[in-house]
């Protein structure tokens, strides 16, 4: 089954921002209650963008949200001090946003996720910059997966991500993702494929309709997680319909479901 | 880029048949026009429907829609006599549909095939039946490719239908067909891959959403040709999107100019 992250707490979006800024609780309740409502498997908290209040405002998000949700949450910080603080915070086993092999985050994640019992995110990302062919997302999946391994997280709490670039750049953006998620999952059958699907349509009209022919095309490829709005009905349904053609929904009962309580629509 | 057949003139359709029947050449030209303005790429022309009436059905199709297209069209008949007389009317290579391993269309299309200049459909069914998994497809493909080979088809001329079936009706007809045509890819790149679209979602409900979610999924593996109505206009956005994500529209030319002309929206 594919795995949402909601990726809607996140102080870099305007509302969210204000709401922190004012600890105003009951916008933040309602917004994960309705992430949650909607099918989200994980709660991403990120409270990156009040500069010198990450700290704060990553405390304050976690004890608002902790108690009312009953999802792991994903902890999206590149600070490992913030991450401390956060993983004694939360209740299950979270996911924990990110590592790359850049190297100055590489040697400050490593020690942290060090023996911890969570899901990783793992960016193919290093200090060259992001991967502009196949066999360079491979590689660093490979590394990273290693690494990985080698202090203690196993192959499937890794997920791995390859970088969804715009397809307004260079056409050649999709097939070298879809390429590179094959191969990845040929390497290692265990691992997880997640992405950030909007990145793809970045500079386009109608970025809906692209988001949604390429979620399907990458889960036939092996993506099985994304971070995305789980309050956009189109896509979630288009996730559910997928889910289904993939064999991880016995005789349609998830889909036929989602027709009946109109979350899934044509 | 994405091949489309435009299904629509098919007298198993209850107003083609009246109007075959009525010999109402305005509605069959009308008909043919939307579907060209549509994009499609070749019209298929299905005289089956009326016992003992194919062949007068077909020639007097043929005659009225020759004149009124530039596209080719796809001779859609099992009958080689129907074929023989169809294929001296068309000005274009028509595509014929289509060729099976069933013994008896086998022995009667291989004649009317060999050394022919036009495209083939290659139906991966045999006397046995539908197939029921990944292997039995492919092995399907390839003894139809090499036969065609033999008698001069060249591998770019065929387009393997590998039978997309129900997920209704067996959970695992999404990822066998996917399977399928990775392998048949891998083995024959030059092939073609066409699938009769909407039995994907044959018995289910809202069946648009699983059709243009199993379109992209399913280009994304290597399907590039498929006989459907063109006058679909969400699941041709949702091909002429994939189209762009698989690196077959430079700088998204064609994508901006759908979302200009109202074909393309979210």
């Amino acid at each position: 089954m594919f795995k949402v992250i909601g990726e809607r707490i996140n102080t870099s979006r305007k509302l969210v921002q204000a709401a922190v800024a004012e600890r105003d609780a009951d916008y933040i309740v309602a917004d994960v209650k309705k992430q949650q409502e909607a099918g989200a498997d994980y709660i991403d908290v990120n409270a990156g963008a009040r500069i010198g209040h990450e700290t704060d405002d990553m405390k304050w998000l976690l004890d608002i949200i902790q108690p009312i949700v009953n999802l792991p949450l994903s902890l999206d910080s590149p600070d490992p001090a913030v991450l401390e603080m956060a993983f004694k915070r939360v209740e299950k086993p979270p996911m924990i946003n990110s590592i790359s092999l850049e190297k100055e985050r590489f040697d400050a994640m490593m020690p942290f996720l060090e023996g911890k019992n969570c899901k990783v995110i793992a960016l193919c990302m290093d200090d060259a910059g992001i991967p502009d062919c196949p066999e360079d997302i491979q590689d660093r999946a490979k590394n990273l997966v290693e690494e990985l391994n080698k202090i203690g997280i196993p192959t499937n709490c890794i997920y791995v991500d390859p970088l969804i670039q715009p397809i307004s750049t260079d056409s050649n953006k999709g097939i070298m993702v879809l390429s590179a998620v094959r191969s990845i999952k040929a390497e290692f059958p265990g691992v997880h494929i997640l992405g950030g699907l909007s990145n793809i349509s970045y500079g386009l009209p109608e970025r809906k309709i692209i988001n949604q022919t390429f979620v399907a095309m990458m889960m036939g490829a092996g993506m099985d997680s994304a971070i995305i709005d789980p309050l956009d009905q189109k896509l979630m349904a288009t996730i559910r319909t997928a889910d289904m053609l993939l064999s991880h929904d016995n005789f349609c009962v998830n889909y036929l479901r989602g027709v009946r309580s109109g979350a899934i629509k044509s």
